[in-house]
């Protein structure tokens, strides 16, 4: 990198991803430059976030957005240019849900280094995405903390790993019988023990979706059968995951659960840089690390996602858009916690699906599958 | 690699370091060449060892082992000729004690690979070892299971690392008092929980000697500063080491407790190579990792190797050959277990230091410190 300084555009500022990112590049001003700033709802502090980095980029999905935000020296441009715009080399997708797909699919084929941490590019694009990174020199650098390690696991590494073993909190709820799942409430679901995320991600977390989703964005990222992919249940959060080689030996990466420490490596790669900020890991309170098996039984939205990997074409579409809206029904209070599972399960049951699907074939499933989650859930509350 | 066979020299081949060696060429006979065979000791293990490897140099210590090993066709050379033969791409240096150490000398100025498992060649001798390695472009392999954790590691990684955090079992007393330490037998010290090895490490293993060696080591074959090293204790051995650099992420190397590992990693280096008779971690059954902090004050030994290592010139060289006679007069009952510690102790409290020591200065300090362990253990002992 040298003296350079990184150009990065950040899709999704005011989210959780996109403010810790923008610690980051506060922490380390030498070395980033915000240049393209985009935020789907929270306008005030998009204004605000404007006004200290100065971004020539900006977007914003309301109306009178260029209207509220005037005054500062910038362009408006839709998501997807800024994604691809020649002046920036980093694009950070934080947006949460399907909205980062198709700046996603910009940015590859801007054949930018594209910091990731909407899991649903991969999720429900991977072969697309990666496909189009591959043609295009694009570099997919995660963002997210199992695939950070995994990445870090593998670099310097000549050969492909033997096995991937990701590594999950268990959630709030790891150790509840189904019976004591069905009573959750919201408010405890969004209390997640070790990770501040947004509420997606954290309700993801305690149905265990969220590293269903992780094994098929990793199979993805990393070129991984299913099988060879494994997950442990690790509650302190201190190993984020581990690469297995062909020679028996494993590699661990470890640290604080802080999300800025995956988003500052993926920005600074192949450098790591010094930032006072980012905690270490302390070895004279470090007293243990345990591990225990999922349970598959009890969080079955673990073996859905796999099956759904698996299965691939439009199911692992199908699989996100029907879980994003049960967790929506489950937020607002339609449906119980152990429903998302149920109505995912029931949606991917009935989903005819198509291999090898394009962008519109995935985009229409995902609409399929929206408008049968709130069909069935409507139907047993009617 | 390829399709090249690597030639591969091991001295001290019948010992525990060789004979796994063996065990590993034994198991890959695609990769790897037995071309140099060398022992100090079981003249008819080595025996048997050349009839299976058929390798084309030979050494043994005994005058009349030409004479016995007579039959195979080889030719009887010294060991530092074998060393730095030009048919060899590594050498094994697995010699135990000072004898490996002009072996590794002469297999660093002949630029070879050197797979290092003996301690006492970078302890004693790191400065020049590494100046001369560094000047002959040898690389320099290191065996052990913690050296060789901290370099997979660093494989890939762009900067030098913040901090190495060395793992140490513990040893088989690791909750004793010092008093409890008084009346250990050599029974006991050699009953190491987790760890197959020779004599002197085991014993070395039970004071934490071992470790403070490996830091030594570790300070010479990373460039690291004494204050950037940290031990660990980690009962269960299965971290092997760890690595945090500068941006507080800590990468850790793991697997089970088995030194084929390190040593098929250094032999076949940089590529890895799939060995069904490598143990694989086992997720289902691996339950903790648990880690508290070293007793410095119950095992001085620690203490000592790091005072000694910090204070550099001839001390480190005095700590090792005072270790050494002092184990031999613990495992023949001349001398109690805590006394290696205080031995140890007095004798490099009277050293007068030479800084940036010739070889013949340091083998000098070597015989001195023998001597004096002796003649202390003697006034002790009369």
């Amino acid at each position: 990198m040298g003296n350079t300084v990184k150009q990065i555009a950040i899709l999704g500022s005011t989210g959780s991803i996109g403010r810790q990112t923008l610690q980051v590049v506060r922490a380390l001003p030498q070395q980033f430059r915000v240049v393209g700033l985009a935020a789907g709802k929270n306008l005030d502090l998009l204004a605000e976030q404007i006004k200290e980095f100065q971004p020539r980029f900006v977007y914003h999905q309301a109306k009178n957005a260029p209207a509220r935000l005037a005054g500062a020296e910038y362009q408006f441009l839709p998501l997807e240019d800024i994604a691809c715009h020649p002046q920036v080399d980093t694009v950070v997708i934080a947006t949460s849900g399907k909205s980062g797909l198709l700046a996603t699919l910009a940015a590859v084929r801007g054949g930018k280094n594209v910091a990731l941490a909407n899991k649903e590019s991969l999720v429900m694009a991977g072969e697309i995405i990666t496909s189009e990174a591959k043609s295009n020199a694009a570099r997919i650098l995660p963002i997210d903390s199992e695939h950070s390690a995994i990445w870090q696991c593998l670099e310097g590494e000549a050969q492909p790993p033997a096995q991937i073993i990701l590594t999950a909190s268990g959630g709030p709820f790891r150790n509840y019988s189904s019976a004591q799942l069905d009573g959750v409430t919201a408010e405890q679901a969004l209390n997640h023990p070790s990770w501040q995320m947004g509420e997606k991600v954290t309700i993801d977390s305690a149905t265990l979706m969220n590293k269903g989703l992780e094994i098929i964005e990793a199979h993805w990222l990393f070129n991984m059968p299913f099988d060879n992919i494994r997950v442990v249940i690790h509650p302190q959060s201190i190993i984020h995951s581990m690469v297995e080689f062909i020679d028996g030996s494993t590699k661990a990466q470890l640290s604080h659960p802080d999300m800025r420490l995956p988003i500052q490596y993926a920005l600074s790669y192949p450098e790591r840089l010094p930032n006072p900020e980012l905690p270490r890991l302390d070895w004279t309170n470090l007293k243990e690390l345990t591990f225990e098996q999922p349970d598959f039984d009890t969080f079955p939205c673990l073996r859905l996602a796999i099956e759904a990997g698996k299965m691939a074409g439009t199911f692992p579409a199908v699989l996100c858009a029907a879980d994003e809206v049960a967790i929506e029904l489950f937020l607002s209070k339609t449906i119980r916690f152990t429903d998302i599972a149920s109505l995912v399960g029931k949606v991917l049951a009935e989903h005819q699906v198509i291999t090898h699907p394009t962008l519109e074939q995935i985009t229409a499933a995902d609409a399929w599958a929206r408008e049968r989650v709130l069909k069935l859930a409507g139907e047993d509350n009617p």
